[in-house]
């Protein structure tokens, strides 16, 4: 199906697509916050009732022991390939409020880009595909394919309920290729297709000590401070040179070939864009790899946060009762979430002075995951974005971890195809979270475009399909 | 004058001196926290018109450019010595409410314990002697003594402006001896008297990194989080025996006799009743020492508090733009606070990563202090303590900073006496604080019996008193 007049929609319409997304953004969705329970269903009740005016059939809001998932269809396209769209309508917490320039859930408009939380991750590429959808509907009545959209509300919290769900009816969400665009590009004009996400494991380090607060002056000098004995622990989780000193933490790390890290070279951001994306003055960790490579080939040990005794203003003389860090583990080929734990757990115990105890608790373990550079989805995924962005799209590795990726490979045989409409400094998880109108823009041009361009893929090699996966 | 009567007094009026006492607990009068500088100035106003009521003169609220000093005194005594009355009612904040039994400022008698925040630190201690100076006014309309209270607003914030309004008024304040009862005894019926305190210093260690908080997939392993750097500084503070790491820290403790260290192994708490009071299982640091000689006449380097990152509940990807911690120094004779503090801002950034930058700032600086144990002051203590507690009392070192002994002794050149009725499990700057309401009726006797203690010491020898100080 010709996609121009579908395109044309889409720009007539995009002072409206924006105050809908700006809608759509007030929502505080704060999935890691229990006091944001009703604000991640009232963002549900709106996201599909939009799914239901744009015309798509079936919409339903399908009750987890969580957060719902959105769930919409149109399967009108007999003889079709399928394509799930996949996003999450939750977001991470806004943070410390002080560092924003614009209210995090006041959807902001300065130059072209629009402020908010979730502007970028992920309410912003999601919507994207709502309004390529939107243009079809439209203007045809119709679509190229049949689509299937799951839009959860627990991508940030770890997604404890969507692989159940998809397990639970992966007969029903059968599909050619699934559709992700939680990830970002290399830069304005130069899109990108993600192919590799390392895993994750999250784990909560807390040591105890005093039974409650003592009195640093009566016990300073005698008494160990469950927060200096965290801080002792945490400097041993690196040894001088930024490796991880857990031992046997490199020892299922993946040898890349010479041909992939050229690749890598060739495709990648180089060690000064990240340093620029990252708007840091100096890099850390092993300096034997590029800064590409240390955030997607190699794995990494960051602290994402700690705290103990007292940390308001001013100060308190006090021997705390405990301490906690928060720890994340980013994992490659063929590391194993849970042996990790293990490890960790193994090391914790073995490093604890006498004079506290620890405990480990540890959350969301994720695989990482690989996608077929040469899979026909992913194929028509490139020709998409060289008709919506003018180019055509780097092949990168990302950092992040998408754990969703493996729950399509695995459960549902289909490829996970990572359509990034974000840009590097989006802020995404930070103060000033944004999104690049200019983007939101090319990626429903881009989506439109995907989906006349999945149409043509008929008889998907499904059996044959190339898959490497490192989950079981 | 023979004190039966006031005695008899006090007793008979113990419900309602417990009364008024809760009444003096309700007020938030947390000095480290703005927010509560109407609840100072409110329980400022009550301290004063108490304070009228009971009959002393010249009670005024004298402000400062911080929280108000209550002033009050009685100076009918003619040709009779002066006493100072010391206290503070001040209190630090309650901390983690989750902790409390008890609201903390709703006073709650349980047992004979009156749980409230400030209930022993200094409230009750400050009230004791309060009661003792009304129960003489109303039993004979004269006190056997003149009599000065100072009752400041700022202790627990490091009384900033405590020194000046006293050097300022050093004349008006002149006195024989100053008693301050915000020290503790060595367990129920074992008053102390404490001859010595040690020093302290305040510092903030802020280490930052990312201009803001960066997504911890896409730049882990390649940007350092300034938690795990703030982590390996503080690991640098001690070396593996418990000793502080920072060169040029032992420089100036002084060593002390044996004779000395035989003294307070006679009269100070064991090991064992150390680790009790602490309700900690294992004691910790230089093992060389016993920990009452770790917790008096050696330094102690100990971490309040930290924080950095994402701390609450749930998780958050991210690398943080900074992290912030406390650090307390306990200071000792020879050291000078402030050449600690240059000796810990050197090391810190000779310590730094390269990749994250750091900062210190100190606070609160506090020079240790001794008082002569054979002050006739200090020796009309002993004997108040023996009538009022039924025992003589031990002298001991304290471990806490209490700055106001040196702001006596070498500005009015009065010696300070350390009165303690608190008990070792408090839980003064913890959750749950209480007051032992027998303590607070025994204090109450003994005040009572020190006022006419000192009425005894005629001709003090003011210009011959040895007095041992180290801040110049």
């Amino acid at each position: 199906m010709d996609p121009s007049r579908a395109l044309n929609y889409a720009r007539e319409h995009r002072p409206r697509f924006v105050a809908e997304l700006k809608q759509f953004l007030r929502f505080p969705s704060v999935s890691s916050e229990p006091a944001h329970s009703k604000d991640i269903r009232s963002c549900a009740v709106w996201l599909a009732r939009h799914l239901q005016n744009i015309g798509l059939d079936r919409v339903r809001i399908i009750p987890t022991r969580g957060n719902p998932i959105v769930y919409a269809s149109w399967l009108r396209a007999a003889g079709c390939p399928t394509l799930i769209i996949y996003g999450h309508y939750d977001v991470v917490s806004a943070g410390p409020l002080r560092a924003w320039r614009t209210p995090p859930f006041t959807p902001t408009l300065q130059n072209s880009d629009l402020h908010a939380r979730g502007a970028a991750d992920d309410k912003g590429q999601l919507f994207a595909h709502v309004k390529a959808i939107e243009s079809w509907l439209s203007i045809r009545h119709s679509l190229p394919v049949n689509v299937k959209c799951i839009f959860e509300g627990e991508e940030e919290i770890g997604g404890p309920h969507l692989t159940s769900f998809i397990t639970r009816n992966r007969h029903t969400l059968r599909a050619d290729a699934a559709v992700i665009s939680d990830t970002r590009m290399l830069g304005p004009g130069r899109p990108a297709i993600s192919y590799a996400q390392r895993g994750r494991l999250r784990a909560e380090l807390k040591v105890t000590g005093p039974r409650h607060e003592l009195h640093s002056g009566n016990f300073g000098g005698a008494v160990l401070s469950p927060v200096q004995a965290l801080c002792e622990m945490i400097a041993l989780l690196h040894d001088a040179d930024g490796h991880v000193a857990v031992p046997g933490f490199y020892d299922d790390v993946r040898q890349w070939s010479e041909k992939e890290r050229l690749f890598m070279r060739r495709n990648g951001p180089t060690d000064a864009e990240v340093l620029q994306d990252a708007q840091v003055e100096r890099d850390w960790g092993e300096s034997e790899f590029s800064l590409y490579e240390r955030t997607t080939i190699r794995p990494a040990v960051t602290l994402n946060g700690i705290v103990g005794g007292h940390y308001g203003s001013g100060f308190k003389s006090i021997i705390p009762a405990s301490a906690t860090a928060k720890v994340g583990f980013r994992l490659v080929p063929d590391q194993e979430p849970q042996k990790i734990a293990q490890l960790f757990r193994d090391y914790i115990a073995r490093i604890t002075p006498q004079s506290v105890r620890s405990s480990v608790r540890t959350y969301a373990p994720a695989a990482p995951a690989l996608v077929d550079r040469n899979d026909p989805a992913i194929k028509a995924a490139a020709f998409a974005y060289e008709r919506g962005f003018g180019s055509a799209p780097a092949f990168i590795r990302s950092g992040g971890a998408i754990p969703v990726v493996n729950t399509f490979q695995q459960i549902l045989g289909c490829p996970a195809v990572l359509m990034g409409f974000g840009l590097p400094d989006d802020q995404i998880h930070g103060p000033n979270e944004k999104f690049h109108l200019p983007n939101f823009y090319k990626a429903i041009a881009t989506s439109i475009w995907y989906l006349t361009a999945i149409a043509k893929l008929r008889n998907l090699p499904r059996v044959n399909r190339r898959m490497e996966s490192w989950t079981e």
